[in-house]
């Protein structure tokens, strides 16, 4: 293991951490508020201890598999260690556990929250509240892909990260070098998050709303500033909302082609196929609150379109705004909306759950095997977009979704010790592996995270961060094998 | 595809039904009930039927794999079909579907019932208790197993019925001929159940409940003939039928390997990891209860001790006889009670669920690629009992698994129409799936499946057939590829 790269990955992480934390830092100076001494502090450490990891020179600068994944992994790790600790300072946070899960949950993009309620959220300090929409769009598109287009490293090197770190089953470099695709990545990723921003301010936004929405969006976070999630918006906001949900839930590369005036290139599998899903939801729950719900809901039918374009939008993206309380919805709906948390977006956008992409090469998995029982001798391969995919990666994509159960039911197991509801316990860690946010019954939309038991929290920060990941570089982390001489 | 080797093959399957319908028709002769015209006129049908498809030579005797799962799905579904009509003619049953949905939930050992309590079950004539119970037993070790016991069938043919019909992902052939093979496992079947029933004979248990039993334990399947199950039974009793859930849970070779004094080989890391999983799970509920429930069950030691053994090995071996309503058991318990309905048996047992040995393969190819990512030039092949596993079989795992998710997710969200609760809605789509039998909430242990649409009954018809029959023949004879010529 070359502990000396990784010590100084990991400084100079938290040296571009003290640079992100000026923002919530300005953020206060300019509201006078108190939590500037928190996030002036937090600024101090990362700077300290990371200056510290920078001391000395590598001894050898070739990094492994091995290593790109424990980097990645201790990365967000430290990350959210550093991070939540304005949280704790400002005291808004009862304990370093919350802290730490808010933090988790910012840069995750999960968007769960410990804070109880809604009063308790507008009540928070405006450079709290940037700082919590700030973490998701940092974490979004991948702090190290950050790095990795302004930091001088080897190439091998980028590109063990970049697989670690990237979403998806396969790694999409954009150009042949990883920094350019990592430089060009950040450039959609921005110029889009801006587009939102403008758009927002167009339609009547408040500037500090805007900002935080377009953040969280971009990042498809979740994290809300007002009490009633997007309710309170306007139509035109809400919609516009909808639309960006979805658009940072497509394949990033989908975007470049787009802008090399390759559009029917863009339009891969799986973008057709997460635009199909994602009108097929919206279709079906439709009816179902117009068939059952009219009488509890009393929507019209465009305010059902609009209320379920906007939920469907938001979870399967993995993003987590509300604008009604889905979890009062007809079960067919619910069960719905639970199913498109395990699918999640596009592979290379900055949605979590299993990805699209997953589940087509699952699914064309299953219908091979049937294939083969009719014609024993015939050797199909799987395909996307005509190209035959590789074995290595339907056999990661298998021990991949293999991991992702495992862990999802050993987590149920765990948090079911708190004696909750089982829906609770189970969308809990749906909506936390998946990086959602919100579940249903108690982890709704109108619910928080604040009554689980310190050490469910503890499950969840693994959990978040381990969906985030995409599973392998927590499991190498924690293996005992990785430690090993 | 040989259409009349496949119409022959039925028609055997339905005169053998006769025989099998002569069991309950005794009975009714016997206690003098109404149902004997039933049992009647359903035999009368089966010949008529089956001698009709017996009708002229087959062209040819070669039958490929294709034919062979098209069999075993449709010898399922006819079998099932004939098999209500005494359901239906005694009219205990209000419709056909209702007819169908209890005999499929015996002939797949499932035990779900559409009675709706247990006043009403117990008022069911004699002879179509019987009956209920000895579809348990008939679809127990399967119906072709049978068949190929006693029909001159040739080698190949049964070799591709077996490999669809056998629960696990290898087909363990005893010895090098499939029919004797067959015959052996029908004998140990046959003398374990007539173990279990002198012993339940000398325990108190009254003649008619003690056949009842031994065939609804032996088949692993659940259907009860009291309104408060096996709550009413001596101690000692239970203790009986909960050893014989388990051993009836694990894999008949290994009985086979002791009758021939190999009883090292007998303890396979299959047998091995079941018992762990049961003796843990056993301590983790009891624990659970007595620490949270005490208060609320005041269960002594010794109770919390029983009760949870059965409820374990009722639930892992997808048997389904209860002694408590472990619905009422805290949220830990109960997630355990789930988790194992998921695991179930061993393979090559009576058991349902998608069996230990599949776990185990599937833990290791996760833990695997962990290793591969340590040491990426490291090939690593999964090993069961110190032998490598066919890349065929781990292939078939995985799509195995991966189908076996799909049709999980598209019945959750075909039954969720109905409107019930999540947990529900869950559980009940576990419980046929995993052919246990009861699930929580609404399907509890209190509960029955009568309350759900002609739609729904009809989804889980098709789940526990593809849940007994390991999903394949049942996509296999769904697939439009199939007919195709």
């Amino acid at each position: 293991m070359n502990y000396s790269i990784i010590k100084r990955t990991l400084g100079a992480l938290l040296i571009f951490e003290a640079v992100f934390l000026a923002l919530p830092l300005v953020t206060a100076a300019i509201y006078w508020e108190e939590a500037f001494f928190s996030f002036l502090i937090s600024i101090a450490l990362c700077l300290g201890v990371g200056k510290l990891c920078m001391l000395g020179k590598p001894k050898k600068q070739t990094i492994y598999n091995k290593e790109g994944f424990v980097i990645v992994a201790l990365s967000w790790v430290v990350l959210s260690l550093f991070g939540a600790l304005p949280f704790y300072f400002s005291g808004v946070t009862g304990s370093y556990v919350d802290a730490l899960f808010e933090t988790v949950s910012g840069f995750t993009t999960t968007g769960a929250t410990i804070f109880p309620d809604g009063a308790t959220i507008e009540a928070l300090p405006k450079s709290i509240l940037l700082w919590r929409s700030f973490t998701h769009w940092v974490g979004g598109m991948g702090v190290l892909v950050f790095i990795m287009a302004f930091l001088p490293l080897s190439g091998a090197q980028n590109l063990h990260m970049m697989k670690a770190e990237s979403p998806g089953p396969q790694v999409g470099k954009l150009v042949p070098k990883v920094k350019q695709t990592a430089k060009i990545l950040y450039l959609i990723y921005s110029a889009m998050t801006l587009v939102q921003l403008v758009i927002l301010l167009c339609g009547g936004m408040p500037v500090f709303d805007a900002i935080n929405a377009a953040f969280a969006t971009a990042g498809t976070g979740g994290f809300s500033i007002k009490a009633d999630g997007f309710a309170g918006y306007s139509n035109f906001l809400q919609v516009v909302v909808t639309v960006f949900m979805l658009l940072f839930s497509i394949n990033f590369n989908s975007y470049y082609l787009i802008s090399k005036g390759k559009w029917k290139d863009a339009f891969t599998t799986e973008v057709k196929a997460f635009l199909a899903i994602v009108f097929t939801a919206i279709a079906l729950i439709t009816a179902n609150l117009l068939l059952n719900g009219i009488i509890d809901y009393g929507y019209s039918f465009g305010e059902a379109v609009r209320h379920t374009a906007f939920a469907v939008a938001s979870i399967i993206s993995t993003t987590g705004f509300v604008t009604e309380n889905f979890d009062l919805w007809p079960a067919f709906s619910r069960t719905i909306l639970v199913v498109l948390m395990f699918i999640g977006a596009c592979a290379g956008s900055t949605g979590g759950g299993m990805k699209v992409s997953r589940v087509i090469m699952l699914s064309k998995e299953a219908s091979h095997e049937v294939g083969r029982i009719l014609h024993p001798k015939q050797v199909k391969k799987i395909t996307m977009d005509k190209r035959v995919v590789d074995h290595e990666i339907v056999r990661s994509l298998n021990a991949y979704f293999t991991a992702y159960v495992l862990i999802f039911v050993v987590s149920l197991l765990l948090i079911s010790l708190d004696g909750h509801d089982l829906v609770t316990n189970f969308t809990s860690v749906a909506a936390t592996i998946n990086n959602v946010g919100p579940g249903l019954a108690l982890v709704g939309p109108v619910g928080s995270f604040s009554f689980f038991s310190d050490f469910s929290k503890i499950v969840y920060i693994f959990d978040m961060l381990a969906g985030r990941l995409e599973i392998f570089p927590m499991l190498v982390l924690f293996s005992v094998n990785t430690w090993k001489k």
